[in-house]
């Protein structure tokens, strides 16, 4: 199955992708949900982050290439992550495929991509092992995790570095049915291959850190877990550029770049 | 005005506290709303976090008093935030005033509390200044920001000594028309005096806080900003501990510790 979050008449609605149309549902796919029998043309649509999550999850540094490419960058000693610590970003930067990344006045820059294989959580879960971690999950969609530099380096917390509102594109669609090991994530800039890296790659694995965290803390319906990038984020993007985060499966996630 | 939320019938549910009874409402008291004509006994309901934030963003450190003690306890050098960059917890973690705090099996502890004031958002905001920050904020309650300060060393996020299931208990109500810059905030554990300050030595005003935060983000209806606390938490919590944050005019914050 293929759904996604669109605005119909100026209001969030859940619908599932058949063809070229969405047919409209009365609420998310992941609870109880009917039909509305009304069907809108997915070329005609408004993109919406496909879930409005109360708890954010960001894996952060979870893949090799990118750790060390990051020390060599600002001149820090490589370390790698000796356990599955999950971090955070901030619903407010969520927007949709097609809405503009807008880069604040003062940004010194540069701003960087990361695209990222996210794992929506469509179960209340608590305690799951590595074995049916995965059972809690509703799907897949794809994340841009920008990234401010400047801010990053200068900041006690990562909150305008990777949290300015738009900064964090998710969609285009949710998908299931994949294998969250083995996707090939892809990101092109202004068409062009800045970035191709597979998930399974990974230092820690999907089930690894859902396991981990429910131990801890519970895991509710529309939760999203983001699972990292590996290598180099480069270019550094401009405005006007247009920024596309691409699987296979689930599509192309597609926003461009203005200045404030 | 002060209002709270709690479970009617097993749902959430908004009310204005009225002497003993609470006069629920059909909507958030910072939406527009009306009341349902229906009243409960305050003292027989089950309070619920006065609202669910999307974005739950946490001053963490900004008090003279308490950074130059976790400094000596960590035997790290004193360092006071130079700007006012604001972090984050999960709601996940999020209780009401009398639900119980549950310590993970495996915490070595020390598990500590941090009373805290709580602004919440009740308009959205951009770009405010420091003059009128104040007129996105809906009132006030208290916060207990509960803290497994071995999982804080270890580490690499504040994921689990932060935000493990129950670590923040928030409420009991929301008041507006109080100064945030003049709250004395305390904390009793097991009706015994563990600290006490007042909200005027914060570092970073809670106006500028907003100035500074609303330049990137857009703060939301709902969202939350718990504004840290000062000097030493102590005593360690123990199961069985009754901690209770207190303030003149928001009230009593009361949980009990267990062990799970």
């Amino acid at each position: 199955m293929k759904w996604c979050r669109i605005e119909v008449d100026g209001a969030p609605a859940f619908g599932i992708v058949e063809g070229t149309d969405v047919a409209l549902l009365d609420a998310p796919p992941y609870e109880p949900h009917r039909r509305t029998g009304k069907k809108v043309a997915l070329k005609s649509v408004k993109l919406l982050p496909p879930v409005m999550p109360y708890n954010f999850y960001a894996a952060g540094i979870n893949f090799r290439d990118h750790i060390a490419w990051a020390s060599e960058r600002l001149g820090t000693p490589l370390k790698v992550p000796a356990q599955a610590d999950i971090g955070y970003r901030s619903p407010n930067a969520l927007v949709g495929s097609g809405a503009e990344i807008v880069i604040p006045k003062d940004s010194p820059g540069p701003v960087h991509f990361e695209g990222e294989l996210v794992a929506v959580v469509g179960k209340k879960a608590r305690n799951l092992t590595e074995a049916n971690a995965l059972s809690c999950i509703a799907g897949y969609t794809l994340g841009n995790d920008l990234s401010e530099r400047s801010f990053q380096k200068s900041d006690r917390t990562l909150w305008r570095a990777k949290n300015t509102d738009t900064f964090k594109p998710m969609g285009p669609v949710v998908v299931d049915g994949i294998d969250p090991l083995k996707q090939q994530i892809t990101v092109r800039v202004n068409g062009k291959e800045a970035s191709s890296y597979n998930t399974s790659g990974a230092i820690f694995s999907l089930p690894h850190y859902i396991a981990r965290m429910s131990a801890y803390v519970t895991l509710w319906p529309g939760d999203v877990i983001w699972l990292g990038c590996d290598g180099a984020t480069l270019p550094a993007l401009e405005p006007g550029d247009l920024v596309e985060v691409v699987n296979d499966a689930i599509g192309v996630l597609a926003n461009r770049v203005v200045r404030a």
